[in-house]
């Protein structure tokens, strides 16, 4: 017999609480856009960032950290090969690795460094927006830059679906599935549950979902089930997004929201965390 | 006859309507310190940002876009094949291309580079400060670093010579050039107009300029007349600059400032641009 | 007879005051997570920056400057020639050349072009944490990435230890050690004295001891002792720190803190300075 929301609840608490005892130290090969902003939530979340990029650099600064996170939004050929170096020494270390295929399906290259990082690495994790990951698994989609076509949105209506897609795709890729947007969906080859947490806010500031990846990067470490640990990243940033929003005054935007965003990933507990998130399983 | 003040003020008003309405996809390849805000500055005022700076990359991604931004803060060799590839390819798809020629005159590469981009592509508008768009214009200018030169500064009393020369400038380079500082010019051929909104405030952050520029990369999607458009994009963070330099308590500075001029980009309606733009028309 | 507290207060008062009054221009080659609050945070005490971070434009960069900031935080093959080109012309233009060795200890990579720098070049501040400067030194260390080692820490029982090792570090690497943490200790070959200004935040976000160093890029030039220059930056950032850390309201986190610190340091006046520095003479 699968899991209940419940149980999922609790699970993202303990991963929370161990990510607060760990410290986990997080290597990031990430884009120059949100490269502070991932930093950033990943110290707020409890964990300790270090962003090498050099690729006689990275090797080492892989072995030194407890996991590596991948993000593809502004490769350059010099971050291409840092991104497979380290990836090759955190595949053979064990390292958990969490990929971020920002705009796959927008350019040839975007779509053929992330097919060959998710095939040549032993990737963990793929959080990405549906429009990216129905790219990656070469399902025909109509991106539109770094943001999901709407054509592609993840509605009650079709969460059956997504959820059919999602699993399908994890097993294939023999990963964890997080795709983000109004509604998550969270799957492996056989699980798949629904996240309702977060603002429409996180849609309107750069770098939600990079952040999201970098949480992740923190809480494979944490929990032994990489399905919790990437449940429990999306829902910390979900709850810390409502906890923002709610927050917000009249005269506040997006610049206020997102130091709000931190401000609640950085006081985030367990108990808050397992209270608040808004689970759903689709398949237990 | 020409468009007085209060016809300028209606337009730019429907230009921040349209681009509210078109949601544009804007290309920027910009410099390493402000990328961010430049990022969030767009999608404050309602446009989508992609930021891709490698080589092999730029020419799909400028394709899926409706604009390009070309910030040259911080060169590099790859970043200026990257500047050229998008250009010629915004060029041959007509999509508009705004140039922000940081530091010009501080260095022969950065004065050859905006040289070559102003000559080679089809610029739409240059949004600098006086100092670096007399650099541009091969007019003798003692530049200090990315700041204006204190010699150069468009006052009440050289305002005519400031507007002669930027439609002067404006005319044989076939451009709109948006000269800002504590007064800012906007000029073509035949029009010029000084905007007095803005704060002080606004000097003493970092990128407070080329968040305008990428700003700007919006509205040339949302208006056809490109003079429309800068003067709509510098009223705009001119007019967040008041509101954001209004909300300052006493212990705030520079950190809130930034934040509430996010915050004030993100709230901006047509009415209130329309309202809070102070314009005066120096030719019609 | 030495100098007493009193004195050193004194001092850096008179430090930030000519700060002020000079607007030094800071050349930073740095690393790409951080360097937006490393120029803001320079603009905010009363610096302004310029980021060139390549070789071809290094050179003429550093000329117009007044001072040059070297941060390793994240090293490639192309911001390491830029930082040997911009540093071999500030040695010979006699500027003054702040290290930051981010990361030293961490990869082979960073401990050799930290050295090459401190022997290459003339440095007159290197700003670390204890086990980066342990790293530096040859002493050995247990650096956990860029952070410092806990064995390491400087406390009350081991701070004449500590003294000591920071005195024979800066004799014999011929520069000023400001070496940063809880407690922190500012040293020459004869002179050693221990900050406790600062806030336990400013370990929790990311580019505290990055904005450290381009402070102390402005105050090398607005001090003719770099002693006291680089006490009087440490003291800067450890007072803002504290008025930062008094504002936080029972909802902020990391995000509100670092807009605070910028906030205090934009508002620091040389009386608050001298007021608020809490300093100890260990060496006089």
């Amino acid at each position: 017999m699968g899991s209940t929301a419940s149980d999922f609840k609790q699970s993202i608490g303990e991963a929370l609480a161990n990510l607060h005892a760990k410290t986990p130290l997080v290597h990031n090969i990430t884009n120059n856009v949100t490269i502070n902003d991932c930093a950033n939530a990943l110290l707020a979340i409890g964990g300790s960032p270090i962003m090498g990029n050099e690729k006689r650099d990275v090797e080492e600064i892989t072995q030194i950290c407890d996991s590596l996170v991948i993000n593809i939004g502004t490769l350059t050929a010099s971050t291409v090969e840092a991104m497979f170096g380290a990836g090759a020494k955190a595949t053979e270390l064990g390292h958990p690795i969490v990929l971020d295929p920002v705009g796959v399906g927008a350019s040839q290259m975007r779509d053929e460094i992330a097919a060959r990082l998710l095939d040549e690495l032993d990737i963990c994790v793929v959080r990405g927006n549906i429009s990216e990951v129905k790219a990656l698994a070469g399902v025909s989609s109509s991106t539109r830059g770094v943001d999901a076509a709407a054509a592609d949105a993840v509605t009650r209506d079709n969460l059956e679906q997504a959820a059919e897609f999602a699993c399908s795709f994890a097993a294939s890729a023999g990963v964890v599935a997080a795709i983000t947007g109004p509604i998550d969906i969270i799957a492996d080859a056989t699980r798949a549950v629904a996240v309702f947490n977060g603002s429409y806010m996180q849609g309107r500031m750069t770098g939600a979902g990079c952040l999201l990846s970098s949480v992740t990067g923190a809480y494979v470490v944490s929990h032994e089930d990489p399905f919790i640990a990437a449940l429990a990243a999306v829902c910390s940033t979900g709850v810390a997004g409502q906890v923002a929003e709610g927050r917000m005054g009249d005269m506040d935007g997006t610049g206020s929201f997102r130091t709000y965003l931190l401000d609640a990933l950085f006081r985030l507990t367990p108990e808050q965390l397992s209270e608040m998130a808004q689970i759903e399983v689709i398949r237990g």
